[in-house]
């Protein structure tokens, strides 16, 4: 396949035509709202959320892991305001699929032996999951119980459907 | 601010309506694309870049750090087969505006001499940028030079302009 990204500036064209005062939104997130979800390609959580820009921060990342991302939510909380974090995962999540020792193998695999690679990704957790559910509520707990997250903050955790688009509340 | 989750199922329900056929989306992404961004409420890459459910991974925290997720890197490329990564900063970011000892104080001040919270928000790299071009440089540089990231990679990196909604390829 060839490189996507000589697209796109022209892709970008049509939304820069149609941009009209969102130049004017403030820093702050509208609505005091992170949304921590998957990187999958399926989702767009701000079509099957109704977010429009400037509500909300969407953070991502593979399986939509809200304790791998401390760093990005002190950030919003204590600098941008935000008071509320609602978790997504998703239903037919590859973070179902493996575990950590599968992409250890496959990477060392490939590096034929280069000791510099083992070790780096032997130090890695990959934070996959075994049960959707289950992964949620991990998560959401994390979040309530992390001495770095404002104690005030409410937070909700949801599965998203892909067969369906349909957005389901677990916690 | 009353919390945003309870219009949630609400708001969904037009993007399940018109849901279509995107139920038989395949889990790799179409384009063999990541694109990594800030999670700023101004952005929607995926309007801003055309892009569609299916088509590419999205990745986004706090100044769209692309060395801040190479456990979700990993997992994109070795498990579902994405090889080009465009990384996007963006103009009037959070992340220009700040030192990680600014965000440490904040919260080390909020917590009223927990020890414990010192020494864990102490530990904490918050990956601050000086210069916005320089930023995404280095973080391109990061990527082309990383042992686990696949060699082959395609990677380009661009600053997004919340002033105009325009993109443009710095490297």
């Amino acid at each position: 396949m060839s490189p996507q990204h000589t697209e796109f500036v022209k892709r970008n064209e049509q939304y820069v035509a149609s941009f009209g005062d969102k130049g004017n939104l403030a820093i702050p997130p509208a609505k005091k709202l992170i949304i921590v979800t998957c990187m999958d390609a399926r989702l767009d959580p701000a079509a099957h959320l109704g977010i429009k820009e400037g509500d909300a921060h969407v953070i991502r990342n593979a399986g939509g892991v809200a304790k791998d991302e401390l760093r990005s939510l002190i950030i919003s909380q204590r600098l941008l305001g935000t008071r509320e974090i609602a978790v997504f995962h998703h239903t037919d999540c590859g973070m179902l699929t493996f575990v950590s020792d599968d992409v250890r193998s496959i990477v060392k695999d490939a590096s034929k032996g280069d000791a510099n690679v083992a070790a780096k990704v032997d130090a890695i957790d990959f934070l996959e999951f075994k049960n959707l559910e289950e992964s949620v509520k991990e998560d959401v707990a994390w979040v309530k119980s992390d001495p770095l997250i404002l104690p005030e903050t409410t937070v909700t955790g949801w599965i998203y459907d892909v067969k369906s688009g349909k957005v389901s509340q677990i916690v």
